[in-house]
């Protein structure tokens, strides 16, 4: 491994990109408001109010996947980062990397689609940019989008928040978005049909701040799938974290692929889901909140926040086995988003 | 030429451009505040007050060039379509999509060069993202930034806002960025030497703001040059503008390298540089104030703007001849910004 050049893994989204982000971002560009754990920097504006700011580049591969499509992830992906932050989506930019050649009948699939992805999600794209490069100066297409949602007062939902004593919600099965995509690049098929869950949750995050006031915690688990997510949370609050294999909704489909295939849902990429930390007093309401919303219906609690073990993430299965969550690694799957 | 595929004049910022924003992006994400021809979007909070939103993704090629880099330059271009909107700059994203096997030491320093330029406008860099891509998947390194600000009640500075009587004033001399680029590219070497432009443009557009309440155009002067963006003011606008061949400035190395290549400065694309339209009568202290700022050295009013042929715009060269200037229609220099 060549210590000197930038590797896959350092766009995984887990210990390596950890590394890039604290070992140079953050050490170069480091103020107060970037925070390397948040999705989004919320900050407080002159004339009052705060809004949340958020950025992701989109180049999954490949463009077109059961589900969905490189247009509806970079809309998706962005207003999650924001909502997950507990603000509300208002205004998307959009930069393409266009690689010379694309076919504009390919492009303009694309563009519907983050139409309608931003008109589901109640977001308007009001700036833009497109550069266009060389024959194999980039691979079709890329799209970067930046977020500006309004962050409601009295709202503090932060990877720095969870607190012990709080309920962890996830928000619905597992693993779909990852094992779509990569089971459309390696021509796998699969008796159950497996579909992207890449959805807007901007209403979902919503209904959760109706039904708490005391919201601690929200994540979508992105890169890294739920186990660098939770551990990213324990280590940011804190807290210790203590979850239940068998609670952990996974589809029939995706169990079935990760066993075909080796891959443990646990670190498999979502585009539709989120994580939420809720006082246990409030989950039975947060829970069926989000139950009543179509992005929440298989929402389930997989376990708690606790005071021991801070830092760290413990998964018991249904043996009584309790084992340590890490963060993942490097990436074996780069482009997933 | 193919019509169904991307073509790299699609990227050029003249005419292919405005086909591809109008006839594509325009027509799908259609709303409001997308106005194809503004350098950030502008939009009411609800708590009141008003931002500016704006994206550019920047592919230039080389990474590095006298007078500044792909870094310096990302935190420059956004900070400067804020500016020209009159809005105060204040954050700024940072979405990084890399080759694999990027050198390390390249990349340090290319972000310790956004560090220093967000600091010298006087930005913070809050949120971003990395993606690290196949090799020959991507050219090295394309970073996107975007950024936000606050406008000032009473401004209203846009490309729709220029009025007749306003006095066309330039920041400076034309064409360094994109000659310095070309040269280093086919190693060519002056004897004069050349240097980029690239800088910060916030605080010189402050002063502008702050000498005249009445600035009705800002734009800087990027892809499609001067001529594309006077061009741009004059349909927008619905005005005509009359410019003043002698009286652009250009210095005598820009105009060299021009002459040895059958470049035209009028179309070549600067990083530190803009245009205002201001009354008349407060074109002289608008034009003392930006001469007294280290990036308005240079300024100099080229010409006015009038009633007369709405939408044009029109040269007057040393002989007294008038002609048309065009949009940019293609591009020669793709991969300049």
């Amino acid at each position: 491994m060549d210590e000197n050049v930038v590797l896959l893994g350092h766009g995984s989204g887990g210990g390596l990109s950890h590394e890039l982000i604290e070992g140079l971002f953050v050490r170069h560009f480091g103020n107060p408001l970037l925070l390397p754990l948040e999705d989004a920097s919320v900050f407080a504006l002159p004339q009052g109010g705060r809004i949340a700011f958020t950025t992701d580049s989109y180049v999954v591969k490949p463009f077109f996947f059961p589900g969905g499509d490189i247009g509806r992830l970079s809309v998706c992906g962005t207003v999650n980062d924001l909502s997950v932050r507990g603000a509300r989506p208002l205004y998307l930019s959009a930069g393409f990397i266009i690689e010379e050649g694309l076919l504009l009948s390919d492009l303009e699939r694309i563009v519907a689609s983050m139409a309608s992805a931003a008109a589901e999600a109640g977001v308007s794209i009001v700036c833009g940019d497109t550069k266009v490069v060389e024959r194999r100066a980039a691979d079709g297409l890329y799209i970067n989008t930046a977020g500006v949602g309004i962050v409601a007062e009295g709202v503090n939902v932060s990877v720095r928040n969870a607190r012990p004593g709080d309920a962890v919600i996830v928000s619905g099965t597992l693993g779909d978005h990852a094992v779509t995509v990569l089971s459309q690049r390696q021509s796998l098929h699969f008796r159950s049909p497996l579909r992207s869950d890449v959805a807007p949750l901007n209403s979902l995050a919503q209904s959760i701040l109706d039904a708490s006031s005391s919201v601690h915690a929200m994540r979508d688990p992105t890169r890294g799938g739920l186990a660098t997510t939770l551990k990213e949370i324990a280590a940011g609050s804190s807290v210790g974290i203590d979850i239940v294999e068998e609670r952990i909704p996974v589809s029939d489909a995706v169990r079935g692929a990760c066993e075909m295939l080796g891959l443990d849902y646990l670190y498999l990429a979502n585009e539709g889901k989120l994580v939420a930390m809720v006082p246990d007093s409030d989950a039975p309401s947060v829970l069926e909140a989000m139950r009543s919303n179509v992005r929440g219906r298989d929402a389930a609690i997989i376990g708690h926040v606790t005071a021991d073990h801070p830092g760290m993430v413990y998964i018991r299965n249904p043996f009584g086995t309790r084992r340590i969550l890490e963060m993942l690694a490097s990436d074996q799957f780069p482009r997933i988003c």
